[in-house]
This record gives structure tokens, C-alpha cells and sequence, in this order.
């Protein structure tokens, strides 16, 4: 052929579905003024996710704009108070608003002993359906797959049975360069094996090479989420290179022996285990509420790991 | 006696102890940027006593800076969730603040049914006692009582069994005139007597009137909380003349068939009913979501009782 094909060689990405976190709450269990208890959303994939539900997580979502008719599903760490008191207020504000979407709820199982008197009293004519699933919090296990994500649970160490959760984008295939497939005439029917890495020939035998035809896809992107844990490399190899790491980080350095005895992390621990698992962002919260402003904290992690963000109600991270 | 008595005749109530309400929600059951469910704090004659305590309540009362650890007891007026789901987070705090006091929490007696199992699983070995005082929402009666105050409780007309509260000084005995007791060497030992409105007699015979002895007691103050009801003239006698009326409004009077069918009140009702029963104020509170400023309940509840207040966070009304 003696036309030149045209120049679409610089390498980009294509446009990439949303993935961010908002921070509902990034406090610990005694509330304060600074900080609610743990709550915060993830929208991925057209899909809004919740993990953990403090109480005043809905007056949290009303504030920070958040479509509290859209919420997907709910993933509950563990079961102390400050991770869960929110629920009931949040399923009665969903009945109000007339949902009739299944909603899932993924907890530990006992969730069920003091959950289910709550909704049998309190909304015995749900408008939409509960399904809670059973945690297993003993071991790494894919939660919930679809097409384009895959969320899984994995084992922390605190001082009940805890879970942190692991968000991922799966591999994406290839994206065709739209004006190199226009200019080779090449039928829609070898689209999809070109998607998959296939070279194409043309009709005098020419062989076109994939990457004339396709950009790669966006690598996948990964988001941790580990609180409440104590100091745990256990956790390493599940959320080994994730973009971001939200990591507990209760304590400054000096209240290490509390941070221990209570199964909490201190800022410079949850930094080691980011460097240790080579992630790309930190994020540290569940603040105690002895921290006026948590400058110390930031410090500390710092110190270990450059690339820490406190965490802070209204925060949104971009992966 | 030759030398005139002094001259203390000038009427002036002896100091009073503090009555105020601190409101700490005044939404209704969806909750809004503006409003939270409904909870307020009554503090009368040195003791904090909390009213309903729906999500969120204490974080208002950290917002708020009221004493968390000075809580006497609470009442809940009925078992919807946004005026009780408050409950186990407070509760919850108030566990790690190491609270030792009992604490009484006043409520329907199904609050069992729901709250014991929450309270089995996350506080098993609760710092402090809590005592649950079944309330009886088909009848008036006291339910706290000291030598100063008084509360009862009384019948509202909701959609499930509610409660009304009233706060109550009891009348309090006349107030010495220092300066006349002095004047006329009167002993210690008559002074209970004349508290009591007794003369005193001189010992030449003198007829000394109890008034010269005495001020009048400040008229004991009440205050009474009637949320949520529907337009109820049957509680007129339980209000009769209080200083302060806390009645819902959910609605405007275009929402009147809505107020009916939900067993709510109109804001034109609450003032009628404040009205009837000839109380010094009115606050309207338990605000519908549907408004984004509540002028128009204050303009209708005005046009029947002028003496009306909206509600809001972190309002303070001094009896």
C-alpha cells in the first residue's frame, strides 16, 4: 500500500473508569469533633461500594453529596461499634427512600445476633431485600467478581476476628487504535482477537504487528483497605504493590505499648508495612481522639514512607 | 422598737437554678444537611437529662461541648429509629470514658427486645449499670421525682405507643429576707417555720406579718416535650401554662392529609394546641426533610400563637 498509515504512536491510555475513595470517616472509637468513626465509600466501575458504617455515616453521605440510593453493597470489617452502629440508621433512610435492590451486606457472621432483632423490630416490611454474606476472616477469599472487578477479604490481626478488603480492576484487553483499524480495512469480526493480542494479515500477506493496532491497556489498579489491625507483615503479599493503602495508624510512636495492647497500629508501623509491600500511595487514619491535629502522625509515617496522606472526613482519592 | 426596720421590700426573686433545654436534633426521620434526629438535653437543678437520641447524638453533644459524662439518665418518648438510634453508640462511649454511675433510660418496655442483644454483644462487661424503667404511654404518671423536680410522662398519639414529657420544679418555700431576720434577732430555730409562711411574734407581743419576713418563692417552672403526636387536644391538661412547649411540626398546612395519615402535626396544630393550653412559648421542632427552610411552619404557627420559636441545633432556651 502506498499510503503512509497515520501517526498514532504516542502511547495513551484510554479513558479509564472512575475508582476513588471518599473518606466518611476517619476517627476511632471514641468520636470527637475532628473525626467521625470509620465509614467511606468506593466507587469503582459505575459502582458505589461502602466499607464500614460508623454511626452518622448517612448524615456523612448527605453531607459529602453522596447518592445514598446508588450504594451497591456494604463490607463490614469487624464488629466493634464504631465500624457498624450506623447500619440500622442507613437500611431505615433506604426503606423511606423506597429501594428495591437487593442490598449486601458482607460482615462477620455474628453480625447476625444482634442485627437481625434490629431489622425484625424496627423494619419488619423492608421495601428491598438483605442478603448478609458470612466473612470468613481467617483467610484471603475473592467476596464479590463481576467482569471488571474482583473485591476479596483477607485476615488482619486485631482483637476480634477482623477483615481488611482488597478492590481490584481485572486485566482489561488491548485497546484498538481505531484510525489504524479504519485505515487497514480490517473487518469488525477480527476486532475482538486483535483485543486479545493477535496480529493481523492483510490480503497480499503483509503482516500488520498487534502493536500497530492496539495500545495497551491501563494497568489494573488496587486499593487496600486495613483497619482495625495491629503491626501485621502477614498482610503483605495481599496487597503487595496496590496504588493506594489505607492503613489504621491510631497511635504515634510514643504509644506504642497502648498501640500493641490494643491491637492498633502505630503511623510508623502502618508506614512499613506500605514500604514493605512497595504500594504506591498511603493513606493513614482512625485517628485516637487524643490527637488535636495529626501532624505527628503524618511525621512519623513519613519518616518511613514518603508518599502518606492523612486521611480526613470529605477526603476523595483518585486511583 | 424605736429604730426603723430596713427597707428590703423591693419584690426580686431569689436566684434560681439553672432550666434550660439545649436542642441537639430537630429533624425527622430522613436526616438532612440541616437536621439531625431528634435529641435534646434538659438540664435542671445541677443534673443533665437527655431526650430521645437518635444517630448522631453524641456527636452533637461533642459539637455542642455538653458535659458527655454528666448524663443523669434519658428518656426515649417511642421506638422509631430516629429517635433512639443513638442509643449504642453513647453507650458505647460512655463504657470507654469508664462512667461508674448507673444509668436509668426511660422507654417503652420493648426497647428489650432490640437493645439488650446489642448490648449483650458489644458492651458484655459495661463499666456502669443500666437500669431500663418501663414506661406506660396509655397513662400520666411520675416517673422521677426529688425534693426539687419532678418528671412524668403522659400519652401522645402517634402511630405506636409515644410518650410526652413534662419537667417539673416543685413549688419551693418562701424566701427569707437576711437583713429583716437580723433586724429583728429572729433565732434559727423560726426560720423553717416562717419559710413555711408563719408570722413571728416579738417578745413584747408584736405581730411581726410573715410578708415583712418574707419574698414569694419564683413560681416553679415547667417544661414539656411532646414529640411525636399527632393533633391531640387530650394532652392539653398535662401542658396546662408550662413556660415551654416542645411540639412537632412536621408539616405545613398543604401537607395536612400527610400529617394526618403519618401521625404527625402541622405546625398551625402545635400552635393551637399551645394555644388551648396557654404556655408562655412554643418551639416547633421534628422538622420534615421536604423543607430547606422552615419559615413557612414558623409563619403558620405564628398566625395562631406568637410566641413561637423554630427549633435548631444547638438552640438554648433558658427557662
Amino acid at each position: 500500500m502506498g499510503i503512509k498509515p497515520p501517526d498514532s504512536q504516542t502511547y495513551r491510555y484510554p479513558l479509564m473508569n472512575q475508582f476513588e475513595i471518599t473518606i466518611l470517616g476517619c476517627g476511632s472509637a471514641l468520636p470527637t469533633t475532628l473525626h467521625n468513626p470509620s465509614s467511606q465509600l468506593v466507587r469503582l466501575n459505575q459502582k458505589l461500594f461502602m466499607i464500614d458504617c460508623g454511626e452518622g455515616t448517612q448524615l456523612q453521605m448527605r453531607k459529602f453529596k453522596t447518592h445514598i440510593g446508588k450504594l451497591h453493597s456494604i463490607f463490614i470489617s469487624h464488629l466493634h461499634g464504631d465500624h457498624v452502629f450506623g447500619l440500622p440508621g442507613l437500611i431505615s433512610t433506604l426503606d423511606l427512600l423506597g429501594r428495591t435492590g437487593d442490598l449486601n451486606i458482607y460482615a462477620p457472621k455474628e453480625i447476625e445476633t444482634f442485627f437481625k432483632p434490629i431489622l425484625s423490630y424496627f423494619n419488619p416490611h423492608l421495601s428491598f431485600k438483605i442478603n448478609i454474606i458470612a466473612l470468613h476472616p481467617d483467610k484471603f477469599e475473592t467476596i464479590f467478581e463481576n467482569n471488571s472487578i474482583r473485591i476479596s477479604s483477607f485476615p488482619l490481626k486485631h482483637r476480634i476476628a477482623t477483615c481488611g478488603f482488597l478492590f481490584e480492576e481485572k486485566e482489561r484487553p488491548l485497546h484498538i487504535k481505531r484510525e489504524m483499524i479504519d485505515f487497514y480495512h480490517i473487518p469488525i469480526t477480527h476486532i475482538k482477537a486483535i483485543k486479545e493480542g493477535e496480529d493481523f494479515y492483510l490480503a497480499d500477506g503483509t503482516l500488520i504487528p498487534n502493536h500497530t493496532l492496539t495500545f495497551p491497556a491501563a494497568p489494573p489498579r488496587k486499593y487496600a483497605y486495613c483497619s482495625d489491625t495491629a503491626f501485621n507483615p502477614e498482610m503483605i503479599s495481599y496487597i503487595e504493590g496496590v496504588d493506594v493503602l489505607y492503613h489504621e495508624a491510631t497511635f504515634a510512636e510514643n504509644e506504642t505499648a497502648r498501640a500493641h495492647e490494643t491491637y492498633h497500629s502505630t503511623a510508623r508501623e502502618a508506614a512499613e508495612i506500605a514500604k514493605a509491600a512497595h504500594v504506591k500511595k498511603l493513606i493513614v487514619g482512625h485517628f485516637s481522639s487524643r490527637y488535636q491535629e495529626n501532624d505527628i502522625l503524618l511525621n512519623e509515617a513519613m519518616s518511613v514512607f514518603t508518599n502518606t496522606e492523612l486521611a480526613n472526613e470529605g477526603l476523595i482519592i483518585q486511583l
